[in-house]
C-alpha cells in the first residue's frame, strides 16, 4: 500500500527501505532535501492518495508535536497518522484527541530493532482502534520480523507504553550483564572472562540477544579498554520509573539501572561530597580535594 | 570413557543418562538403593578402573564436603574428582588442596540447564588444571550442548565462580522481566499484556530464553493467578553479592533482585513495622494492627 | 496580626491555636460548622481587614485548587494567600500566576512538625517574593520553633520543593533505622535490641529525633508486635523521586525507601509471581500456590 | 581503676586521656615510643596489677589478632582483654574462645564518638559475660557520655555486632542527606540550599547530629567546592550487608549507601562500559572513548 514516511534518518530511512523492498509505495520526506522525495509536508500530503497513511518518525517531544499539528491541518477525514517515534503515551492521547477532532485516525507504534531492523525486521507494539490498526496491517506485516514481533497492545498510547516497559526491562537486563562482567573482572578467580560470556550463549538460563551482542563487543575489544563507562538514557527508562511511581509499583532493578546511567555521566558525585564532608566532620577522616 | 556419578537426583540422574546415550560407561551411586548401581562409595571406587574420574552431584555444603572427604580416602593418586554441584568457590579450593595432598586431582564444574539439559545439553563452566580438564573433555563434550556451552574458566574454583556470577545475572534478568510485567498489569493502558510479552520474542532487544519461558508460563496461566509471589534463592545469588562486597564492586541490580526474593518470603516486613511506628509517633498517622 | 485560616483539622487547628497563643487574631474556617468561626469563605474574607492574609491548610490537589480558585474571586489586590498544605511545587507556580493576575500575592509554605508542632513550633519552608514573605514574618515568627526552623528558600514553589526534599530525606532515614532493627532482630547475636537503640541516643553518630521516637515506640512495644509492617506514603516521597528522575539525579536510598513502602502494601507481589513462574519453568522448582 | 591501653592513636589516645581525667590509672602502649609509657607489651603487663584489664585499640584484622595472641601468652587467669577496635563479631568469638581457654576474659566494645568523644563521651556497645562487663563498669562509666550511651548488648561479639549495625544505619542516613542535597543543588527551584538545611535543625522530623554536622560543613564551604565526591568505607558497612545476606534480611537502603561509596572511588565504571558497548551494538549509539 501507499504510505508517507516523515523522517528519513537512521530508523526512518531503513524502515522506508524495508517497506519498499516489501512492495509498498513509500513517499519520504526529510528536512534534508538531498534524501527527501518531496519539498515539504504539504507536497507529501498532495502526493498521497486519500485515505492516506502517514508515518511520523522524528524525535519525540517538540518535533513530533509540531509535525502532528501540521499534519492535522493538511490531512483529511479518514486519513491516519502513525507515530513511530519514542513519544510518551500521554502525548499520544493528546495527539489522538487533536487528530480525532478532525476525523483523522491515530496509531502509536513503538519500534524496536535498531540498526538490525532493516535485515531482521522491526518489533512493533501498536496502540489505537481495531479499525485503524487493521487498515495498517500490510505495513506492519512488512516491517515486522518474519515470525512474531507484533502486538496490538491496546487503545491509543498502549503501543508506546508497551515499548516504554520493554525498554525498562532492557535497562535492567543490560545492567545485570554489566554487573556480572565487572565482578568477574574485579576478581582474579576467573581468568577467561570473555570465554565465560561466550560459553553462556548456549545451554544457560541467561542466553539472549543481549548476551550475543556483548560477546560481539568483547570479541572486538576483550577488556572494553576503548570505551568509557558513560551511558546516555533515552526518555523511556525515566518514564518507566515515573509511571511506576504513579502506580505505586516498586521497580528496584529497573530504577537501579537508570540511576547507574545517571551516575555514569557525572564527573564527580555531588551526593558523595556530602558523605565525604560528614565523614570529615565526625571522624576527622581525610577528604580528597 | 568410564565415570562414576554420585547423586542420581533430578540433575545427576539426567546427566548420567545423557552420558550413557553418548556412549560413556557410567557407574552411578545414590543413597536411594533402588536407583543406585552400587551399594556404597567403596564399591563405586572398586568398580572403576584407575585412573578414575568421579563426578559428585550432591547438595552443596555438608553433603559435598562429606563425599569429597570419603573419596579422598578411597581414591588413588592419579584419580580425579569433579564437583558438579553448586559449591562455593572457596570450598573448591579447600577440596582441591585436600585431594591434591593425596595426589588426587580436582575439577569444579558449574552446571546450568535445569530440566532442559538432558535434551539440549548442559552449559558447563570448569575450573582446574589444564591437564585435569583436558582428561575430562570426552565427558564435557557429551554433556554440553552441541555448540558452545563450555568454558575452562580458570584454576580450581573458577568454574563455580563463573556459575555463581551467571546466576547473579540470571537473578537480575528475571527481576527485570518481573517488574515490567507488574507495571503493565498495574496500569490499564496495555490491555494485551501477555500478547505484548509474546510479541517481544522476535526482533526486540530483550529476546531471550527467559522471555520464551515467561511466555510459556503466561500461556498456561495468563494472569499467573495460580502462583504465589514467593521465590526461594539458591546460595549463588547470596554469594555473588558477598563476593562483590568483598571486592568493592557495586551490584545494585543483582542485589535488588536478591532482596526482592528475601522480601517475598516474609509474611510481614519487620522493617516496615518500624516505619509504621515512626509515622505514628511523629504524625499521629494511623497504624494497621 | 490578623489572619484567616482555612482548614481546622489536626494541623490547621493546632496552628490556629499556636497563632492565637502568640497574640494573633485568627479567623478560622472549616467545612465542619461546629469548629468554624464563619459560615463560608465569603464571610471569612469579609471578616478580614484588607490587606488580608489567608492561610490555606487543606489537602493538596483538588481541595487546595478549589480553595485557591474561590479565594481568587473573593480577595482584592494586595491580599496574600499562603498555601501551607503539601502541594506540588508546580501547582504553586500555577496558583501564583492565577492569583498574581488578580494582584493577589502567593506564598507557599512547607510545614513540618506533626502532632508536636503546637508545643515545639513548626518548621517552615517558604517560597515567594521577598515582599510577601516579609509581610508575613509576624505569623511565621509565632509558628516556628523558638530557634531556627524557618527558611525563605526561594521564589514561589521553593517552600514546597524544600519540604518535598525534606520528606524524601526523612524516608531514607526512617528506612535506615528500620533495616537496622530488622537485622538485629533477625540475628540472635544482640540480645538487648531495644537497649541498643536506647543507648544510641547519646554520643553516637546516628542520634536524632527519629531515633528518640523509635525508642519511645520500642518502650511501648519492644517487639513492635502490635503493628503491621504496612506504611502509607504521602505524595512528597513520590514527587522527590520523580523530580530526581527529571533532573537525572540518582537517588538510590530515597527511592529504595519509597519502594519498600509500596511493597509493604501488597498482599502478594505480582513481580515475584513472575520470578516464581520462571524458576518453575527452567528448574522445575516447586511453586507455592 | 587501673587499665592498660594498647594503641594511642586518634581514638586510643583520646580515650586514655578521658580515662585519666576521670581518675583512672592508665598505662599506655604504642608502637611509637615517643607517646608510649612502656617499651613493649611484656612491660605493659608487668606494670599492671592482677587481675588486669587491657584495652586493645588497634586496627581490626591482623593487628588486633596479633595483639590478642600476644596478650594471651602474657596475661594470667582472671585478667580481661577488651577489644575496642572495629573487629568483626566472628573474630570476637574466636578471640573469646582462645583467651577463655587460658582463663582470660574477653569483652568486645564498639565505640562511637570520633573526634568529639574526648569532650562529649564515647557511645559504648559491649558484648561479654555479665561478670566481665560488670567488673569493667568503672571504665565504661568514665568513657561514656554523661547520660545514656552504653549498652551491654549480649554475649561476646554482641558489642561489635551492635556497632556494625549502628554504622550501617549511619551509612543510610548520610546517603539520605547526601541525595537530598544533590537534588536541591541540581534543581534551581530552591535558591537558598544551605539555608534550608540550616532551618531543618529545628522543628523537623530529620533533625539530627548528622544534620548539625552537615550544616557546619556547609557553613565552611556552602557548595562543598573544596571536596571531591569520594568516600571510603570502613569494614562495618560491608559486614552489615554480608550479615544481612546471611540472614536473608533485605537491606536496600544500607546496601545502596555502601554501593554509592564503592562507585565514588571508581575513576570509570567497568559496568557502564558494558552498557555503553551494548548500546553501541544494538543501536549504533555513539560511545565515548
Amino acid at each position: 500500500m501507499q504510505i508517507g514516511m516523515i523522517g528519513l534518518g537512521k530508523m526512518g530511512g531503513n524502515m522506508a527501505e524495508r517497506l519498499r523492498r516489501g512492495g509498498h509505495d513509500v513517499v519520504g520526506y526529510d528536512r534534508d532535501p538531498s534524501i527527501s522525495d518531496v519539498a515539504n509536508l504539504k507536497e507529501l500530503v498532495d502526493r498521497l492518495q486519500a485515505p492516506r497513511a502517514v508515518w511520523v518518525m522524528v524525535p519525540a517531544g517538540a518535533p513530533t508535536q509540531a509535525t502532528v499539528e501540521q499534519l492535522g491541518e493538511l490531512l483529511s477525514p479518514g486519513d491516519i497518522v502513525i507515530d513511530g517515534g519514542n513519544s510518551h503515551y500521554l502525548d499520544d492521547r493528546k495527539h489522538g484527541e487533536e487528530l480525532g477532532a478532525r476525523g483523522v485516525g491515530f496509531v502509536d507504534c513503538g519500534v524496536s530493532g535498531g540498526v538490525w531492523g532493516l535485515q531482521n525486521g522491526y518489533a512493533l507494539m501498536t496502540g489505537g482502534s481495531d479499525e485503524d490498526v487493521r487498515r495498517l496491517m500490510p505495513i506492519f506485516e512488512t516491517l515486522k520480523p518474519e515470525e512474531g514481533g507484533f502486538v496490538h497492545a491496546g487503545g491509543i498510547g498502549a503501543g508506546h507504553f508497551a515499548k516504554m516497559v520493554h525498554n525498562g526491562i532492557e535497562y535492567g537486563m543490560m545492567q545485570a550483564f554489566a554487573e556480572g562482567w565487572e565482578l568477574l573482572e574485579a576478581s582474579d578467580v576467573v581468568t577467561d572472562v570473555a570465554g565465560s560470556f561466550k560459553s553462556w550463549r548456549n545451554g544457560t538460563v541467561i542466553r539472549s540477544w543481549l548476551l550475543d551482542l556483548l560477546v560481539r563487543a568483547l570479541d572486538e575489544d576483550p577488556g572494553l579498554a576503548e570505551l568509557k563507562g558513560y551511558a546516555q538514557d533515552s526518555g523511556e527508562g525515566r518514564w518507566t520509573v515515573q509511571a511506576a511511581v504513579d502506580h505505586a509499583v516498586p521497580l528496584p532493578v529497573i530504577t537501579a539501572a537508570l540511576y547507574a546511567r545517571f551516575a555514569s555521566r557525572q564527573d564527580d558525585s555531588p551526593a558523595m561530597k556530602v558523605v565525604a564532608a560528614l565523614r570529615n566532620q565526625f571522624g576527622g577522616h581525610a577528604v580528597t580535594a
